[in-house]
């Protein structure tokens, strides 16, 4: 069996998330489905995490074992051809034989973008978060970089994931960019917890309508944290940029 | 009653075009609705010309008559909290009682949009025409200012259109720009015949093909030219860009 690593970019507004669910229309679910008609048998795609309902990726990583011979770049057409154009193929290259997209991974990068004008452009509303309200974006702008670092996120986990065996992850950037109306969380860290890009951004607006402080930021990075930081911020918005992996 | 002026903007493609058609949903249909909802009764929506179905605007001007006395910014937040995210109002303003946003527009500017890039990007599908095949880009460039000045675009009609009184229009801008993989036909008239932009990009991809020189663009901008130039393009590249009215 060959091993082979792709990365793939997605519209995520018309799909229920990356992982595959009975009876519903997924990423994984998708890609396994066009790779099975190539392969003719079952194929497992391996991705480097989930992503939610209505999340997005410009570039997510992921791998298949196929024993059909067929030339990279003939894959990579042949599956285009068939998967729907929210969905697209954009690199494949052979890996070795025990590459797995998640275990391997030592970083993810996500964008999170936030439309603030008062008409949302209707080319872009399934791309952005519309926030038309007043924000103190310096507030804002002030607290992202104090994320960076390791810390306990478990208060910006959803609550399925505060169960885990640990809820410490190391974030390497943690920066807001505005221009014009447009706002820009990016974040790259070893790994996130469920919810966790979401969380920040709900927690970065909360602190942009006033109502927290670097010092109550900070709370919400002690370990053993039992309250929860703001509300989620909605899918849309979410963007994976991209996996990196070591070497 | 007031007459009322607005710009609009739409992603075309989920509807059928910009003109009332029973049974069908179209941007002309939608705005009518949301509109009579307002005013209490019927409302008549004047737009600066129809768009194809699948086309889209960033900013198609249009009109109406309410007896509503609704302020001006209560109107726009309550018709786009009715409209659906692919149709947003973005300006609106008083009139004079005569305003037709047809008859009194002066020109309108359009862009086609082409990607050539092998992988069409799944969040732009929508909005442009995806031509990953190799073209004469010098020669395309070459051409697209000779449509400019005062022709007879007959050649460059649809069919139904080809019956009209007169099939001489002005075009004032005629460029083909490009960087890196995205190609932009930008184009501003005295008006346009229906699929005129789309035959005028279908043209400028036979001339990048080879299939097309200047002597052959001159011979269907001859008058009575009775042949028909180029194929269609695609409507989803396609955006009416603006209306201009004088003064």
């Amino acid at each position: 069996m060959r091993r082979i690593r792709f990365t793939v970019a997605y519209d995520g507004t018309d799909y229920h998330g990356w992982q595959v669910q009975p009876g519903l229309e997924t990423i994984q679910g998708t890609l396994e489905r066009v790779f099975m008609e190539i392969e003719g048998g079952p194929v497992h795609v391996a991705g480097s995490g989930r992503t939610d309902a209505g999340v997005h990726a410009l570039s997510q990583t992921a791998a298949v074992s196929l024993a059909n011979p067929i030339p990279l770049e003939n894959l990579r057409r042949a599956i285009n051809r068939q998967l729907p154009p929210a969905i697209r193929v954009l690199t494949v290259e052979e890996a070795g034989p025990d590459f797995h997209p998640r275990h391997h991974a030592v970083s993810k990068t996500y964008e999170y973008r936030i439309f603030r004008g008062e008409v949302c452009p209707p080319h872009e509303w399934r791309y952005v978060h519309h926030y038309p309200y007043p924000l103190q974006v310096e507030q804002m702008m002030a607290l992202a970089p104090l994320l960076e670092g390791q810390h306990d996120f478990a208060a910006l986990a959803a609550a399925d994931d505060r169960e885990l065996e640990s809820t410490v992850r190391t974030i390497f950037f943690s920066r807001l960019e505005f221009a014009g109306d447009r706002m820009t969380y990016c974040v790259t860290g070893s790994g996130f917890l469920k919810h966790m890009v979401r969380n920040i951004v709900g927690m970065l607006l909360e602190a942009g309508k006033g109502n927290l402080d670097a010092a109550g930021l900070r709370t919400f990075l002690e370990p053993g944290c039992a309250r929860r930081a703001g509300p989620t911020a909605p899918a849309k918005g979410l963007f994976l940029m991209r996996v990196d992996y070591g070497g």
